[in-house]
């Protein structure tokens, strides 16, 4: 079940490198891409980085509207996060084409995706430079909630019976790498 | 066997997400330090981004001597990776206390930790802002090799004959998820 997860442990949510699908709406527009780059750039108050190509549709709506969300896609959704990573939302709705079934962000409203492990809302936080040098934009939390079957109490929970909701690491070619095993240093 | 890693290849070793232990030499002095949030930002030529703060060593040294490099450790490495992740280099030499086995890197010289599966070396492109703002270094990459038994042809190849090699993705905590499930788009 979909559970509020607390700001201070938003960041545990893409600390691990997952792939992520990036999601824009701006004055009746909407898209979603993905995105195998991003990182968390601070704890408190949680930030996120995330790399979008100036060229994209994305980009454009982003700045446009100062927000944007990230849906961590799980196995189920290799072939959708694969499909909204290889054309452009210019010309098309993708949420349209692909039937993708969403629910409004708590806070900005943004259509966030169903069957993802979990969700974050942003709010842009403008870096020319970065953004014109590095495809880098850089976002603060301002709602974060995950699936409880899979993260809960501020960690992730990685068992053979959640599989279908551990998170997607791109291998580059469309070939991700799930993170089912899990260590633990003295362990 | 470790082998040389075309550059256009380089962001594949980090595409998605491993935690990365940051090499840093100046005037002498070396370090070594875990980081969990670093991300490529640029295909070609290869850059990547990494989030070091800025009152570490490493920061320090980074900023004097231009470069820097990035070791993937793997599951053998998880208790140096949280041993070298939570004390300080200024007052110790992290190599020589925790017995450090180490190559010279073949661009830069830098020591590259032995036993891991990747290996990264990269010219600091200095950027005030982010580096202030977000404590986010970026870097090009000059060298790049890995342990051909997991990443050959540009590709990793997690498998259970080869799952000491495997990388390890920082959940909080010191725990690591271990990307041994591979799954393709279409598959």
């Amino acid at each position: 079940m979909r559970r509020d997860v607390a700001l201070a442990h938003a960041s545990r949510l893409v600390n691990h490198g997952p792939t992520v699908l990036v999601v824009t709406e701006h004055a009746g527009r909407r898209n979603v891409m993905a995105a195998a780059w991003s990182m968390p750039v601070e704890f408190t108050p949680p930030r996120i980085a995330v790399v979008v190509d100036k060229k994209t549709f994305t980009r454009e709506l982003l700045a446009a509207s100062g927000r944007f969300a990230l849906c961590l896609p799980c196995p189920p959704l290799v072939d959708l996060s694969c499909a909204v990573g290889s054309s452009s939302g210019r010309d098309e709705d993708k949420f349209q084409r692909h039937r993708i079934a969403h629910f409004p962000g708590p806070v900005l409203g943004l259509p966030l995706i169903e069957g993802c492990s979990a969700w974050l809302e942003l709010r842009h936080l403008p870096e020319p430079h970065a953004e014109d040098a590095y495809d880098t934009v850089f976002g603060e939390v301002v709602s974060a909630q995950a699936d409880d079957r899979v993260f809960a109490q501020g960690r992730w929970s990685f068992r053979d019976d959640n599989a279908d909701l551990h998170t997607l690491h791109h291998l580059g070619a469309g070939r991700f790498a799930v993170p089912s095993r899990v260590l633990s240093a003295g362990g």
